[in-house]
């Protein structure tokens, strides 16, 4: 069928994906829905008409928010994840066996309840008993937050529901809802797309935590394919603890290497 | 203006960028070539509807596929590329000050005319007294080609004109042309939407050398975002030399952590 979904993932730049069905469309109170089945990557949630994930590329983005921090930590237990109704990073979390609870804290319930029916493989985790599903506004859950080991921002762009997550008092009410090893990542967009979003996470997290650290990965449907996370932590990192479950796209030598940067993202964050 | 350029990248994804002008446009005797003036990455060379290079991402590709392998070499002196007609291959060539002839082996003299034209930044070494043009079918030129240190093949995709620059034959005749620390590097596409060609090229080149590599690097243009490079040595390969030049995405950790694979990847080419 010659029927297109196009992302437009900045002014001059679009990109465009060919659909053989709208599987679910609405407006929720907090932004619009859609669920999409794209001939090349699956299904695919949209919101307010950014690709948030499809079934083929998921795995990079949910690996690599979670086991990069996770294996950082020396003891993960308490987990929490702002956003990512769509349950990939809790699936990926409760691979760790160390972990006891798995909190998701996201602002629209309709997200979860779409990926639950449309998107099972990545949804499925929801269901276990160490995920805590909290349908709640992550700054305000923020504030009252304590003891984490570990807290992922897995949200949308910095526009919308989700503008309030990228801004110093954020990083700040994350580092005190840390327990004393403490360990945060937040999604940064893209360094050839969004340099200044990068820029502002950084200098965010770097205001709360005392080491802060780029990392990236290549993700086909987020703008540029190539997509930063910015880890902030309350001590000197560790060398990674080893991990024992199966993987798609991290490796222990991705753990490693995702924190090498090409000279134009070091020098974006100098 | 709201006037758009879209490469259909595969049958079921597309890329838009938009325009702001036509700067050139040909039917030369072996493709279709275009000049485009886009907002988001400034002026674009297009063959046959595919994006080759841009002002404003080119660095990546340019210093990914000569700096990888000539500083894996003990001491390269002598030096070609097949393809690579914008010349910005050639410039970062010639950074290497063991560089004595940078050969380009060009079957498109318009590629040529058109780069120097339109993208001085990309064509400028062209005109170093080291720099060698050849307009000439590569196939045919390699087979009389002899005591080259690296080969780089800086193709467009395997269909048209480059499609001979994909089949193992290509690969043994380019070992025969390579001295005896000889190293080659090949684009080999992208491992989300082109996974076939990666396997084709390395098994091709596994043929012909007895040490054959695959790395990655981030191309904002590419489909998919994310570009392969098969890289064949005759010898074992040995620590990388240290680089003085100054490059944009090139750095000693990237000359190591591109050789870390996604498992993906690693599965694809085991």
């Amino acid at each position: 069928m010659n029927t297109w979904f196009t992302e437009l993932q900045t002014r001059n730049v679009s990109l465009g994906l060919r659909i053989e069905d709208v599987l679910w469309h609405e407006k929720t109170p907090y932004q619009e829905l859609a669920v999409l089945q794209t001939e090349a990557y699956g299904r695919m949630l949209v919101l307010d008409g950014a690709i948030q994930t499809t079934i083929v590329d998921e795995f990079v983005y949910h690996e690599m928010i979670t086991h990069v921090p996770l294996l950082l930590h020396p003891n993960p237990k308490k987990v929490a994840v702002v956003g990512g109704g769509d349950g990939g990073a809790i699936r990926e979390i409760l691979k760790h066996p160390s972990v006891e609870e798995a909190h998701l804290i996201e602002i629209d319930e309709k997200v979860v309840e779409a990926s639950k029916r449309f998107l099972p493989e990545i949804s499925e985790a929801l269901d276990d008993e160490r995920a805590k599903v909290h349908f709640t506004d992550g700054i305000a859950w923020m504030k009252e937050a304590r003891d984490y080991d570990v807290i992922m921002v897995d949200s949308t762009d910095p526009v919308g529901p989700a503008e309030g997550l990228f801004v110093p008092e954020f990083y700040q009410s994350i580092y005190d809802a840390l327990g004393p090893d403490g360990i945060m990542v937040a999604q940064s967009e893209s360094p050839f797309l969004e340099p200044d979003i990068i820029q502002r996470v950084m200098a965010g997290v770097s205001k709360a935590f005392p080491v802060a650290r780029l990392y990236l990965a290549s993700i086909p449907t987020y703008p540029s394919g190539l997509w930063s996370f910015t880890l902030g932590s309350k001590k000197p990192l560790q060398k990674p603890r080893q991990a024992t479950f199966k993987t798609r796209y991290w490796t222990p030598e991705i753990q490693t290497s995702c924190f090498q940067l090409p000279r134009f993202v070091e020098d974006l964050i100098r």
